[in-house]
Protein backbone atom coordinates (compact mmCIF):
# COMPACT_ATOMS: atom_id res chain seq x y z
CA UNK A 1 0.00 0.00 0.00
CA UNK A 2 1.83 3.46 -1.22
CA UNK A 3 1.18 6.94 0.51
CA UNK A 4 -1.88 7.67 -1.99
CA UNK A 5 -3.66 4.21 -1.44
CA UNK A 6 -3.49 4.94 2.71
CA UNK A 7 -4.78 8.27 2.49
CA UNK A 8 -7.69 6.78 0.27
CA UNK A 9 -8.08 4.27 3.05
CA UNK A 10 -8.47 7.38 4.98
CA UNK A 11 -11.19 9.15 2.86
CA UNK A 12 -13.17 6.45 2.92
CA UNK A 13 -13.42 5.60 6.62
CA UNK A 14 -13.09 9.31 7.64
CA UNK A 15 -10.71 8.18 10.49
CA UNK A 16 -6.90 7.68 10.64
CA UNK A 17 -7.23 5.59 14.04
CA UNK A 18 -4.40 3.01 14.69
CA UNK A 19 -5.83 0.39 17.48
CA UNK A 20 -2.82 -1.02 18.73
CA UNK A 21 -2.99 -4.90 19.77
CA UNK A 22 -1.46 -4.80 23.13
CA UNK A 23 -3.51 -7.93 24.35
CA UNK A 24 -2.41 -9.35 27.51
CA UNK A 25 -3.62 -12.24 28.33
CA UNK A 26 -3.94 -11.60 32.00
CA UNK A 27 -5.80 -8.84 31.00
CA UNK A 28 -8.87 -10.46 28.86
CA UNK A 29 -12.56 -10.51 29.92
CA UNK A 30 -13.17 -14.09 32.17
CA UNK A 31 -15.22 -15.74 29.36
CA UNK A 32 -12.77 -15.51 26.85
CA UNK A 33 -10.13 -17.83 28.62
CA UNK A 34 -11.96 -21.06 28.20
CA UNK A 35 -11.19 -20.20 24.21
CA UNK A 36 -8.99 -22.44 23.08
CA UNK A 37 -6.93 -19.22 22.25
CA UNK A 38 -7.84 -16.68 24.04
CA UNK A 39 -5.64 -13.79 22.47
CA UNK A 40 -6.57 -14.32 19.00
CA UNK A 41 -10.32 -14.76 20.28
CA UNK A 42 -10.29 -11.00 21.74
CA UNK A 43 -8.57 -9.71 18.70
CA UNK A 44 -10.84 -11.28 16.56
CA UNK A 45 -13.76 -9.54 18.18
CA UNK A 46 -11.53 -6.63 18.69
CA UNK A 47 -11.09 -6.56 14.82
CA UNK A 48 -14.62 -7.51 13.93
CA UNK A 49 -16.05 -4.60 16.23
CA UNK A 50 -13.87 -2.05 14.83
CA UNK A 51 -12.26 -2.21 11.30
CA UNK A 52 -15.34 0.18 10.12
CA UNK A 53 -13.49 2.61 12.53
CA UNK A 54 -9.69 2.02 11.72
CA UNK A 55 -7.16 1.87 9.16
CA UNK A 56 -4.46 0.23 10.68
CA UNK A 57 -3.92 -2.40 13.52
CA UNK A 58 -0.70 -2.68 15.70
CA UNK A 59 0.29 -5.84 17.08
CA UNK A 60 2.89 -4.84 19.74
CA UNK A 61 5.37 -8.20 19.52
CA UNK A 62 6.32 -7.78 23.11
CA UNK A 63 2.41 -9.45 23.92
CA UNK A 64 3.31 -11.90 21.70
CA UNK A 65 6.65 -12.82 22.42
CA UNK A 66 6.05 -13.45 26.07
CA UNK A 67 3.58 -16.64 25.31
CA UNK A 68 6.52 -18.33 23.48
CA UNK A 69 5.65 -20.17 20.29
CA UNK A 70 1.87 -20.18 20.77
CA UNK A 71 2.27 -16.37 20.87
CA UNK A 72 3.57 -16.06 17.50
CA UNK A 73 0.56 -18.59 16.42
CA UNK A 74 -1.70 -16.16 18.23
CA UNK A 75 -0.33 -12.91 16.16
CA UNK A 76 -0.10 -15.48 12.69
CA UNK A 77 -4.04 -16.38 13.49
CA UNK A 78 -4.50 -12.90 14.17
CA UNK A 79 -2.92 -11.32 10.83
CA UNK A 80 -4.31 -13.77 8.59
CA UNK A 81 -8.09 -12.87 10.35
CA UNK A 82 -7.46 -9.32 9.65
CA UNK A 83 -6.35 -9.87 6.06
CA UNK A 84 -9.74 -11.98 5.80
CA UNK A 85 -11.94 -8.92 7.19
CA UNK A 86 -10.90 -5.68 5.83
CA UNK A 87 -8.57 -5.94 2.54
CA UNK A 88 -7.97 -2.10 3.37
CA UNK A 89 -6.85 -2.54 6.89
CA UNK A 90 -2.61 -1.28 7.15
CA UNK A 91 -1.13 -4.14 9.29
CA UNK A 92 1.92 -2.24 11.26
CA UNK A 93 4.34 -4.77 13.43
CA UNK A 94 5.08 -2.98 16.41
CA UNK A 95 8.83 -4.65 16.96
CA UNK A 96 11.31 -2.05 16.75
CA UNK A 97 13.53 -4.08 15.51
CA UNK A 98 16.96 -2.57 14.70
CA UNK A 99 19.75 -5.01 13.19
CA UNK A 100 22.13 -4.50 10.26
CA UNK A 101 23.05 -7.02 7.20
CA UNK A 102 21.85 -10.52 7.26
CA UNK A 103 20.38 -10.22 10.72
CA UNK A 104 17.95 -7.16 9.12
CA UNK A 105 17.27 -8.93 6.35
CA UNK A 106 16.11 -11.85 7.95
CA UNK A 107 14.10 -9.48 10.54
CA UNK A 108 12.47 -8.21 7.19
CA UNK A 109 12.03 -11.58 5.68
CA UNK A 110 9.59 -12.24 9.17
CA UNK A 111 7.36 -9.44 8.89
CA UNK A 112 6.97 -9.66 5.25
CA UNK A 113 6.97 -12.73 4.32
CA UNK A 114 6.67 -15.30 7.15
CA UNK A 115 4.02 -12.87 8.47
CA UNK A 116 2.09 -10.57 6.13
CA UNK A 117 2.83 -7.25 7.52
CA UNK A 118 2.51 -3.41 5.22
CA UNK A 119 5.21 -1.84 7.66
CA UNK A 120 7.76 -3.09 10.84
CA UNK A 121 8.76 -0.31 13.52
CA UNK A 122 12.23 -0.02 13.79
CA UNK A 123 15.27 1.79 15.79
CA UNK A 124 17.62 4.09 13.85
CA UNK A 125 20.47 3.61 16.30
CA UNK A 126 22.45 1.45 13.69
CA UNK A 127 21.81 3.77 10.79
CA UNK A 128 20.73 3.06 7.16
CA UNK A 129 21.67 -0.53 7.42
CA UNK A 130 18.87 -1.22 9.77
CA UNK A 131 16.39 -0.02 7.08
CA UNK A 132 17.26 -0.74 3.54
CA UNK A 133 16.68 -4.66 3.56
CA UNK A 134 12.99 -3.55 4.37
CA UNK A 135 12.80 -0.93 1.49
CA UNK A 136 13.64 -3.85 -0.93
CA UNK A 137 10.34 -5.11 -0.37
CA UNK A 138 7.91 -3.11 -2.86
CA UNK A 139 5.13 -1.47 -1.31
CA UNK A 140 6.01 -2.09 2.53
CA UNK A 141 6.91 0.35 4.68
CA UNK A 142 10.07 0.98 7.36
CA UNK A 143 8.13 3.13 10.31
CA UNK A 144 11.44 4.55 11.79
CA UNK A 145 11.71 5.77 15.44
CA UNK A 146 11.98 9.57 15.80
CA UNK A 147 10.68 11.49 18.83
CA UNK A 148 9.49 9.12 21.22
CA UNK A 149 6.58 9.67 23.92
CA UNK A 150 8.46 8.60 26.76
CA UNK A 151 10.43 10.20 29.97
CA UNK A 152 13.16 9.11 29.11
CA UNK A 153 13.22 9.72 25.37
CA UNK A 154 15.53 13.05 26.42
CA UNK A 155 18.15 11.19 27.08
CA UNK A 156 19.47 10.90 23.64
CA UNK A 157 16.83 12.78 21.45
CA UNK A 158 17.34 15.96 22.60
CA UNK A 159 21.38 15.98 22.47
CA UNK A 160 22.01 18.58 19.96
CA UNK A 161 24.57 18.17 16.80
CA UNK A 162 27.29 20.74 17.13
CA UNK A 163 27.75 20.96 13.07
CA UNK A 164 24.06 21.27 12.24
CA UNK A 165 22.68 22.54 15.58
CA UNK A 166 19.53 19.62 14.65
CA UNK A 167 18.85 17.58 17.64
CA UNK A 168 19.50 13.50 17.50
CA UNK A 169 15.28 13.44 16.49
CA UNK A 170 15.55 16.19 13.87
CA UNK A 171 18.95 14.58 12.46
CA UNK A 172 17.11 11.58 12.09
CA UNK A 173 13.79 12.58 10.42
CA UNK A 174 16.22 15.04 8.04
CA UNK A 175 18.68 11.50 7.09
CA UNK A 176 15.66 8.98 6.86
CA UNK A 177 13.75 10.99 4.47
CA UNK A 178 17.09 10.05 2.03
CA UNK A 179 16.87 5.95 2.60
CA UNK A 180 13.68 6.13 0.72
CA UNK A 181 10.32 7.71 -0.40
CA UNK A 182 7.56 8.81 0.98
CA UNK A 183 5.60 6.12 0.28
CA UNK A 184 8.34 3.93 1.90
CA UNK A 185 9.49 5.70 4.82
CA UNK A 186 7.08 6.94 8.25
CA UNK A 187 8.09 7.92 11.13
CA UNK A 188 6.99 7.73 15.12
CA UNK A 189 6.63 11.15 16.44
CA UNK A 190 5.08 10.93 20.12
CA UNK A 191 1.83 12.69 20.84
CA UNK A 192 2.68 13.88 24.37
CA UNK A 193 4.81 16.21 22.64
CA UNK A 194 2.28 17.64 20.12
CA UNK A 195 4.20 20.79 19.74
CA UNK A 196 7.28 19.45 18.67
CA UNK A 197 4.99 17.66 15.86
CA UNK A 198 5.25 21.59 14.63
CA UNK A 199 8.87 21.15 14.33
CA UNK A 200 8.58 17.60 12.38
CA UNK A 201 6.52 18.96 10.01
CA UNK A 202 9.14 21.94 9.17
CA UNK A 203 11.85 18.87 8.54
CA UNK A 204 9.11 15.90 7.07
CA UNK A 205 6.16 17.85 5.79
CA UNK A 206 5.09 14.78 3.43
CA UNK A 207 5.97 12.29 5.46
CA UNK A 208 3.46 9.70 6.88
CA UNK A 209 3.59 9.86 11.49
CA UNK A 210 2.38 7.33 13.75
CA UNK A 211 1.66 8.90 16.21
CA UNK A 212 1.56 7.02 19.87
CA UNK A 213 0.34 8.48 23.19
CA UNK A 214 -2.95 9.25 22.79
CA UNK A 215 -5.21 8.30 25.76
CA UNK A 216 -3.54 6.01 28.58
CA UNK A 217 -0.35 8.63 27.78
CA UNK A 218 -2.34 11.80 27.77
CA UNK A 219 -1.98 13.19 24.55
CA UNK A 220 -4.44 15.42 22.62
CA UNK A 221 -5.64 14.09 19.12
CA UNK A 222 -7.00 17.78 18.74
CA UNK A 223 -3.21 18.96 19.29
CA UNK A 224 -1.75 16.12 17.23
CA UNK A 225 -4.26 17.24 14.31
CA UNK A 226 -3.36 20.77 14.64
CA UNK A 227 0.06 20.56 14.57
CA UNK A 228 0.76 17.05 12.37
CA UNK A 229 -2.00 17.00 9.70
CA UNK A 230 -0.87 17.49 5.78
CA UNK A 231 -2.68 17.29 2.65
CA UNK A 232 -2.74 14.00 2.17
CA UNK A 233 -3.21 13.60 6.52
CA UNK A 234 -0.40 12.28 6.90
CA UNK A 235 -0.76 11.07 10.50
CA UNK A 236 -2.33 7.51 11.84
CA UNK A 237 -2.77 8.29 15.42
CA UNK A 238 -2.44 5.01 17.65
CA UNK A 239 -4.83 4.40 20.95
CA UNK A 240 -4.29 0.40 22.37
CA UNK A 241 -5.39 0.39 25.62
CA UNK A 242 -8.24 3.27 25.87
CA UNK A 243 -9.97 1.08 23.04
CA UNK A 244 -9.20 -2.50 23.70
CA UNK A 245 -9.34 -2.80 27.41
CA UNK A 246 -12.64 -0.18 27.91
CA UNK A 247 -14.08 -2.63 29.15
CA UNK A 248 -12.95 -5.96 31.11
CA UNK A 249 -16.17 -7.32 30.65
CA UNK A 250 -18.68 -9.64 28.48
CA UNK A 251 -18.93 -6.52 26.63
CA UNK A 252 -15.55 -5.38 25.52
CA UNK A 253 -16.43 -5.49 21.73
CA UNK A 254 -19.03 -3.07 21.92
CA UNK A 255 -17.57 -0.73 24.55
CA UNK A 256 -14.06 -1.26 22.15
CA UNK A 257 -16.73 -0.26 19.27
CA UNK A 258 -17.97 3.28 21.38
CA UNK A 259 -14.42 3.85 22.19
CA UNK A 260 -12.99 3.63 18.40
CA UNK A 261 -16.28 5.58 17.48
CA UNK A 262 -15.86 8.70 19.79
CA UNK A 263 -12.12 9.24 18.46
CA UNK A 264 -13.05 8.60 14.88
CA UNK A 265 -15.98 10.83 15.20
CA UNK A 266 -13.20 13.94 15.97
CA UNK A 267 -11.00 12.73 13.34
CA UNK A 268 -13.48 13.13 10.74
CA UNK A 269 -13.91 16.69 12.20
CA UNK A 270 -10.27 17.46 11.81
CA UNK A 271 -10.35 15.97 8.26
CA UNK A 272 -13.00 18.01 7.87
CA UNK A 273 -11.61 21.04 9.13
CA UNK A 274 -8.66 20.65 6.55
CA UNK A 275 -11.16 19.53 3.51
CA UNK A 276 -9.75 16.12 3.22
CA UNK A 277 -13.35 14.77 3.51
CA UNK B 1 25.96 -14.28 37.02
CA UNK B 2 27.52 -11.46 37.87
CA UNK B 3 30.72 -9.54 36.83
CA UNK B 4 32.88 -11.67 38.66
CA UNK B 5 31.08 -14.86 38.01
CA UNK B 6 31.41 -13.96 34.18
CA UNK B 7 35.38 -13.39 35.50
CA UNK B 8 35.61 -16.62 36.99
CA UNK B 9 34.50 -18.53 34.05
CA UNK B 10 36.81 -16.67 31.55
CA UNK B 11 39.26 -17.77 33.84
CA UNK B 12 38.44 -21.50 34.21
CA UNK B 13 38.05 -21.89 30.17
CA UNK B 14 40.95 -19.23 29.52
CA UNK B 15 38.62 -17.41 27.09
CA UNK B 16 36.45 -14.96 26.42
CA UNK B 17 34.80 -16.29 23.65
CA UNK B 18 30.69 -15.66 22.93
CA UNK B 19 29.72 -18.14 19.96
CA UNK B 20 26.48 -16.52 17.81
CA UNK B 21 24.21 -19.25 16.66
CA UNK B 22 23.01 -16.99 14.18
CA UNK B 23 21.42 -20.65 12.21
CA UNK B 24 20.38 -20.17 9.31
CA UNK B 25 18.39 -23.26 7.75
CA UNK B 26 19.48 -22.57 4.24
CA UNK B 27 23.26 -22.90 5.44
CA UNK B 28 23.08 -25.89 7.36
CA UNK B 29 24.58 -29.45 6.49
CA UNK B 30 22.55 -30.95 4.29
CA UNK B 31 22.16 -34.10 6.48
CA UNK B 32 20.81 -32.81 9.21
CA UNK B 33 17.68 -31.49 7.17
CA UNK B 34 16.27 -35.31 7.85
CA UNK B 35 16.23 -34.79 11.41
CA UNK B 36 12.89 -33.25 13.02
CA UNK B 37 14.24 -30.05 14.16
CA UNK B 38 17.12 -29.56 12.26
CA UNK B 39 17.93 -25.62 13.37
CA UNK B 40 18.21 -27.40 17.15
CA UNK B 41 20.24 -29.96 16.19
CA UNK B 42 22.67 -27.91 14.72
CA UNK B 43 22.71 -25.87 17.66
CA UNK B 44 22.88 -29.02 19.72
CA UNK B 45 25.99 -30.29 17.62
CA UNK B 46 28.13 -26.92 17.95
CA UNK B 47 27.14 -26.27 21.62
CA UNK B 48 28.53 -29.92 22.03
CA UNK B 49 31.68 -29.22 20.15
CA UNK B 50 32.78 -26.01 21.10
CA UNK B 51 30.90 -25.24 24.84
CA UNK B 52 34.58 -26.54 26.42
CA UNK B 53 36.18 -23.08 24.39
CA UNK B 54 33.39 -20.73 24.64
CA UNK B 55 31.93 -18.84 27.75
CA UNK B 56 28.52 -17.36 25.94
CA UNK B 57 26.60 -18.25 23.71
CA UNK B 58 24.62 -15.63 21.61
CA UNK B 59 21.84 -16.62 19.54
CA UNK B 60 20.63 -14.51 16.92
CA UNK B 61 16.93 -13.80 17.53
CA UNK B 62 16.06 -12.74 13.95
CA UNK B 63 17.17 -16.19 11.65
CA UNK B 64 14.59 -17.95 14.44
CA UNK B 65 11.71 -15.82 14.04
CA UNK B 66 11.62 -15.82 10.47
CA UNK B 67 10.64 -19.59 10.58
CA UNK B 68 7.32 -18.72 12.78
CA UNK B 69 6.12 -20.20 15.84
CA UNK B 70 8.54 -23.35 15.05
CA UNK B 71 11.50 -21.29 14.95
CA UNK B 72 10.64 -19.88 18.64
CA UNK B 73 10.29 -23.99 19.52
CA UNK B 74 14.00 -24.39 18.22
CA UNK B 75 14.95 -21.24 20.35
CA UNK B 76 13.68 -23.13 23.33
CA UNK B 77 15.41 -26.38 22.95
CA UNK B 78 18.16 -24.65 22.26
CA UNK B 79 18.63 -22.88 25.07
CA UNK B 80 17.00 -25.66 27.42
CA UNK B 81 19.94 -28.11 25.81
CA UNK B 82 22.48 -25.76 26.45
CA UNK B 83 21.92 -24.77 30.56
CA UNK B 84 22.34 -28.73 30.14
CA UNK B 85 24.58 -29.15 28.66
CA UNK B 86 27.12 -26.20 30.51
CA UNK B 87 26.21 -24.66 33.29
CA UNK B 88 28.49 -22.04 33.33
CA UNK B 89 27.91 -20.64 30.21
CA UNK B 90 26.21 -16.91 29.82
CA UNK B 91 23.29 -16.77 27.70
CA UNK B 92 22.54 -13.85 25.63
CA UNK B 93 18.98 -12.79 22.94
CA UNK B 94 20.82 -11.22 20.54
CA UNK B 95 16.84 -9.42 20.27
CA UNK B 96 18.35 -5.78 19.90
CA UNK B 97 15.25 -5.02 21.37
CA UNK B 98 14.18 -1.55 22.49
CA UNK B 99 10.37 -0.02 23.51
CA UNK B 100 8.98 1.54 26.92
CA UNK B 101 7.30 0.61 30.04
CA UNK B 102 4.68 -2.53 30.02
CA UNK B 103 5.81 -3.72 26.58
CA UNK B 104 9.17 -3.45 27.88
CA UNK B 105 8.43 -4.99 31.08
CA UNK B 106 7.11 -7.78 28.91
CA UNK B 107 10.41 -8.05 26.69
CA UNK B 108 12.31 -8.57 30.11
CA UNK B 109 9.61 -11.49 30.80
CA UNK B 110 10.16 -13.03 27.59
CA UNK B 111 13.89 -13.25 27.73
CA UNK B 112 14.13 -13.78 31.42
CA UNK B 113 11.12 -15.81 32.10
CA UNK B 114 9.38 -17.37 29.22
CA UNK B 115 13.21 -17.79 28.15
CA UNK B 116 16.27 -18.22 30.34
CA UNK B 117 18.41 -16.17 29.27
CA UNK B 118 21.25 -14.18 31.42
CA UNK B 119 21.81 -11.07 28.83
CA UNK B 120 19.28 -9.47 26.14
CA UNK B 121 21.14 -6.36 23.62
CA UNK B 122 18.67 -3.57 23.80
CA UNK B 123 18.82 -0.62 21.72
CA UNK B 124 19.47 3.07 23.59
CA UNK B 125 17.21 5.04 21.74
CA UNK B 126 14.83 5.83 24.11
CA UNK B 127 16.14 6.05 26.89
CA UNK B 128 16.37 4.39 30.39
CA UNK B 129 12.72 3.53 30.12
CA UNK B 130 14.13 0.77 27.58
CA UNK B 131 16.53 -0.66 29.91
CA UNK B 132 15.34 -0.18 33.71
CA UNK B 133 12.62 -3.46 33.28
CA UNK B 134 15.49 -5.72 32.41
CA UNK B 135 17.45 -4.29 35.37
CA UNK B 136 14.86 -5.08 37.81
CA UNK B 137 15.83 -9.15 37.31
CA UNK B 138 18.20 -10.11 39.68
CA UNK B 139 21.67 -11.79 38.45
CA UNK B 140 20.46 -10.63 34.73
CA UNK B 141 21.95 -7.99 32.45
CA UNK B 142 21.55 -5.69 29.78
CA UNK B 143 23.25 -4.97 27.20
CA UNK B 144 23.04 -1.74 25.06
CA UNK B 145 24.53 -1.08 21.95
CA UNK B 146 27.04 1.60 21.90
CA UNK B 147 28.89 1.86 19.09
CA UNK B 148 28.03 -0.65 16.50
CA UNK B 149 30.77 -2.62 13.54
CA UNK B 150 28.34 -1.72 10.14
CA UNK B 151 29.44 0.92 8.05
CA UNK B 152 26.07 2.96 8.73
CA UNK B 153 26.89 3.27 12.42
CA UNK B 154 28.39 6.90 11.79
CA UNK B 155 24.70 7.83 10.33
CA UNK B 156 24.20 9.11 13.99
CA UNK B 157 26.51 7.18 16.29
CA UNK B 158 29.16 10.03 15.42
CA UNK B 159 27.32 13.55 16.25
CA UNK B 160 28.84 15.41 18.41
CA UNK B 161 26.38 16.91 21.11
CA UNK B 162 27.63 20.67 21.30
CA UNK B 163 26.65 21.13 24.91
CA UNK B 164 28.71 18.01 26.57
CA UNK B 165 31.08 17.41 23.15
CA UNK B 166 31.12 13.93 23.44
CA UNK B 167 29.73 11.71 20.56
CA UNK B 168 26.31 9.92 20.92
CA UNK B 169 27.86 6.56 21.71
CA UNK B 170 30.04 8.29 24.05
CA UNK B 171 27.11 9.44 25.87
CA UNK B 172 25.57 6.43 25.68
CA UNK B 173 28.50 4.54 27.66
CA UNK B 174 28.29 7.49 30.06
CA UNK B 175 24.48 7.50 30.58
CA UNK B 176 23.88 3.92 30.35
CA UNK B 177 26.46 3.32 33.12
CA UNK B 178 24.31 5.44 35.72
CA UNK B 179 21.56 2.88 34.61
CA UNK B 180 22.73 0.02 36.72
CA UNK B 181 25.75 -1.35 38.25
CA UNK B 182 29.01 -3.04 35.84
CA UNK B 183 26.92 -6.16 36.92
CA UNK B 184 23.92 -5.44 35.23
CA UNK B 185 24.83 -3.15 32.20
CA UNK B 186 27.05 -4.13 29.57
CA UNK B 187 27.90 -2.58 26.05
CA UNK B 188 28.16 -3.60 22.40
CA UNK B 189 31.30 -2.17 20.81
CA UNK B 190 31.95 -3.60 17.25
CA UNK B 191 35.24 -4.90 16.58
CA UNK B 192 36.17 -2.94 13.22
CA UNK B 193 36.53 0.37 15.23
CA UNK B 194 39.44 -1.45 17.67
CA UNK B 195 41.16 2.38 18.22
CA UNK B 196 37.93 3.50 19.58
CA UNK B 197 37.82 0.72 21.91
CA UNK B 198 40.54 2.59 23.56
CA UNK B 199 38.28 5.99 23.94
CA UNK B 200 35.54 3.20 25.17
CA UNK B 201 37.64 2.57 27.80
CA UNK B 202 38.15 6.13 29.05
CA UNK B 203 34.62 6.41 29.64
CA UNK B 204 33.88 3.12 30.49
CA UNK B 205 36.89 1.45 32.39
CA UNK B 206 35.07 -1.43 34.47
CA UNK B 207 32.17 -2.31 32.01
CA UNK B 208 32.17 -5.78 30.17
CA UNK B 209 31.73 -5.43 26.29
CA UNK B 210 30.45 -7.51 23.80
CA UNK B 211 32.54 -7.21 20.44
CA UNK B 212 31.12 -8.37 17.22
CA UNK B 213 32.36 -8.04 14.45
CA UNK B 214 35.74 -10.84 14.79
CA UNK B 215 36.25 -12.84 11.76
CA UNK B 216 34.00 -12.14 9.09
CA UNK B 217 33.24 -8.95 9.61
CA UNK B 218 37.10 -8.26 9.77
CA UNK B 219 38.22 -7.46 12.95
CA UNK B 220 41.27 -7.79 14.60
CA UNK B 221 41.23 -9.85 18.36
CA UNK B 222 44.79 -8.43 18.81
CA UNK B 223 43.75 -5.07 18.55
CA UNK B 224 40.49 -5.67 20.61
CA UNK B 225 42.42 -7.51 23.20
CA UNK B 226 45.08 -4.85 23.17
CA UNK B 227 42.53 -2.07 23.89
CA UNK B 228 39.77 -3.09 25.27
CA UNK B 229 40.76 -5.62 28.15
CA UNK B 230 40.27 -4.82 31.73
CA UNK B 231 41.47 -6.26 35.07
CA UNK B 232 38.54 -8.51 35.26
CA UNK B 233 39.37 -9.06 31.18
CA UNK B 234 36.00 -7.11 30.62
CA UNK B 235 35.46 -8.80 26.77
CA UNK B 236 33.08 -11.12 25.23
CA UNK B 237 33.98 -11.01 21.68
CA UNK B 238 31.75 -13.07 19.47
CA UNK B 239 32.36 -14.99 16.57
CA UNK B 240 29.89 -16.41 14.31
CA UNK B 241 29.96 -17.53 10.97
CA UNK B 242 33.31 -18.08 11.34
CA UNK B 243 32.71 -20.95 13.70
CA UNK B 244 29.35 -22.31 12.91
CA UNK B 245 29.71 -22.59 9.17
CA UNK B 246 33.95 -23.33 9.17
CA UNK B 247 32.45 -25.98 7.00
CA UNK B 248 29.32 -27.06 5.18
CA UNK B 249 29.60 -30.90 5.26
CA UNK B 250 29.35 -34.19 7.76
CA UNK B 251 32.17 -32.45 9.60
CA UNK B 252 30.91 -28.87 10.57
CA UNK B 253 30.82 -29.81 14.48
CA UNK B 254 34.88 -30.84 13.70
CA UNK B 255 36.06 -28.10 12.15
CA UNK B 256 33.45 -25.61 14.52
CA UNK B 257 35.81 -26.92 17.33
CA UNK B 258 38.89 -26.64 15.42
CA UNK B 259 37.52 -22.44 14.79
CA UNK B 260 36.99 -21.70 18.14
CA UNK B 261 40.29 -23.50 19.75
CA UNK B 262 42.14 -21.37 17.62
CA UNK B 263 40.61 -18.45 18.77
CA UNK B 264 40.27 -19.95 22.16
CA UNK B 265 44.08 -20.13 22.08
CA UNK B 266 44.67 -16.65 20.92
CA UNK B 267 42.32 -15.32 23.31
CA UNK B 268 44.76 -17.61 26.21
CA UNK B 269 47.58 -15.98 25.17
CA UNK B 270 46.53 -12.60 25.53
CA UNK B 271 44.71 -13.21 28.92
CA UNK B 272 48.36 -14.76 30.33
CA UNK B 273 50.06 -11.74 28.96
CA UNK B 274 48.05 -9.56 31.18
CA UNK B 275 48.43 -11.97 33.73
CA UNK B 276 44.49 -12.82 34.24
CA UNK B 277 45.23 -16.53 33.88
Amino acid sequence: MNREALFQQIRKKKSFLCIGLDTDIYKLPAHLLAEEDPVFAFNKAIVDATHHLAVAYKPNLAFYEVAGPEGWESLAKTVESIRKTDTGIFLIADAKRGDIGNTSAMYAKTFFQTYDFDAVTLSPYMGLDTVSPFLAYQGKWAVVLALTSNKSASDFQYLTDRETGLNLFESVLKTAQNWGSTDQVMFVVGATRAEALKRVREIAPDSFLLVPGIGAQGGSLGEVARYGMNDRCGLLVNSSRGIIYASAGADFAQKATASAEKLQKEMETYLRQKGLV
